[in-house]
């Protein structure tokens, strides 16, 4: 039977006690079969993120006993930090990566929003796939004016209704954001030169927003470390929007200011599917297909066997 | 324990009769832990060439057992076909491809020798990494005047005494030649030209033998088929000599005589590694490491929990 794989990246508000992260962490991990592939933690943001992936089931449940253990030790009430937030455990996205559907990951939110609302009463908003209102699939529109905001208008501002529950915050946890969205691939791509206007510039061209290319977000951000602009990139969808698509955009772009490209960076993780579609390009492959790759056929052979 | 994995490749002198070749497949897969990748029969070159793969100590059991049907079944004194060939089990490669060395993998090719004499009696040449006599490093010397001229040369002629076993050739077997080489990837770089002569003066611009890249050996060839000439590569090391580095020559020689590269592709196989270097080369990541690979780091936090 072909493995099902589902990966979820919550967000915690708590990025400076590593206590407190580590029990969130083992919380999440008591489920068998759920592997960590990352967790960052950020003290300027007091934020923290951990990526697990596993089969479905389990890593919705392993979502719910981390989301448990930081609603019962994060007060938001006291939290302090630069990225914005509405809850303790602030936003808990489910990502298909192999044999799983985007509508099964939306499945696995609502369950566990039903869940962390009648364990926890903390609740819940949908968001991204999963959204039932059109607006809230962006986060940005649900978590306007934070925790601060949300503990006012929720069940006096009808908008601010959850999906999920009674329209009464969670004194110290908050509220939780949850959903399901395809893979994003953070990137940046460094320009050889110090002139930041221009990252914006080219940042600009290339995003959705601004009648760019469809799955792309972009800003251009100073690196004062190296002394160089950078045109930092969400690639929400790259298989429609491939990296190299939105590499090549960037290239052209910066040659009409005259600049160069100095090079480009991952941060996190990127699909494999992305760099062999990404050689496949630039290699102008007449007949790549995955099963061409050894490991792959590997793989494939290895399954077939079981 | 991280995984260790030899592939091999015997070619064996049967390309017509589909019940033999079973045969020889059939006796390799009766080992356990050796899976199967590919075969593939040509009946102009009456040759079959199996790829499977698996632990060393298995691969080596599953090779002695394909060679041993095919020298029970094959007689070589009847076989004709457009391929050189000296033994019924003509050549056997092992080849390393993770958690194992080119060294350990020349090891196999010698016990698969010591084997295949002491049981069989067919004389065995070790050629590639396992070659004791230097000539011998290139298949081609080891094969000239094929089975016929061997027939005839070996016990007279020192030059064609075998490397293990005395200098007799099977009766109709003839001898098989072991060693060890790194993975090969064929890959093949079309031209919008039906001029083949251009196809032949890059290829002769970019192979080892007339001064061009280290690992690469390319010919110029005609798809009449398709009207267009090819370069036809073999890349005998892509790590030292990458994917991308022999298509951006092909490139630039083509441009020279006012040629465009209609694309590439790839025969058989390639490994990940070489898929991963092209996009990281073509992208220009700083950063780039397998470990980025979302598949990777997944395959590395389940074999650490095992």
């Amino acid at each position: 039977m072909p493995r099902q794989l589902v990966e979820c990246v919550p967000n915690f508000s708590e990025g400076r006690d590593a206590g407190k992260i580590d029990a969130i962490v083992a919380a999440a991990l008591a489920v068998p079969e759920v592997l960590l592939l990352d967790r960052a933690a950020d003290a300027d943001h007091n934020r923290s993120v951990l990526t697990f992936a596993g089969p479905p089931d389990a890593v919705a449940a392993a979502a719910f006993l981390a989301v448990e253990k930081a609603v019962s030790l994060i007060d938001l009430t006291k939290h302090r930090g630069a990225h914005p937030r509405i809850g303790a455990a602030d936003v808990v996205p489910f990502i298909p990566i192999e044999g799983v559907t985007l509508e099964e990951c939306v499945r696995l939110a609502e369950r566990l929003g039903a869940e962390i609302w009648s364990k926890l009463k903390v609740p819940v908003y949908l968001y991204e796939a999963a959204a039932r209102r059109g607006e809230r699939t962006n986060l940005e529109n649900i978590r306007r004016g934070q925790f601060e905001a949300l503990v006012k208008e929720m069940g006096t501002v009808g908008a601010r209704d959850p999906d999920i529950g009674d329209p009464i915050c969670h004194p110290t946890a908050g509220a939780t954001v949850t959903g399901a969205r395809k893979f994003l691939i953070a990137y940046n791509i460094n320009l050889n030169t110090p002139d930041v206007a221009i990252a914006k510039r080219i940042a600009k061209t290339i995003r959705f927003s601004s009648g760019g290319l469809r799955c792309v977000k972009a800003m251009g951000v100073m690196l004062a470390s190296r002394n160089l602009a950078q045109v930092s990139i969400n690639l929400t969808d790259f298989e429609q929007t491939p990296v190299h698509v939105v590499f090549e955009a960037v290239c052209r772009e910066a040659a009409r200011y005259g600049v160069t490209v100095a090079g480009s960076e991952i941060v996190g993780l990127i699909p494999r599917k992305a760099i062999e579609l990404s050689a496949a390009y630039f290699l102008r492959y007449r007949n790549f297909r995955p099963e061409f790759v050894l490991e792959n056929r590997l793989a494939s052979a290895l399954s077939a066997g079981d």
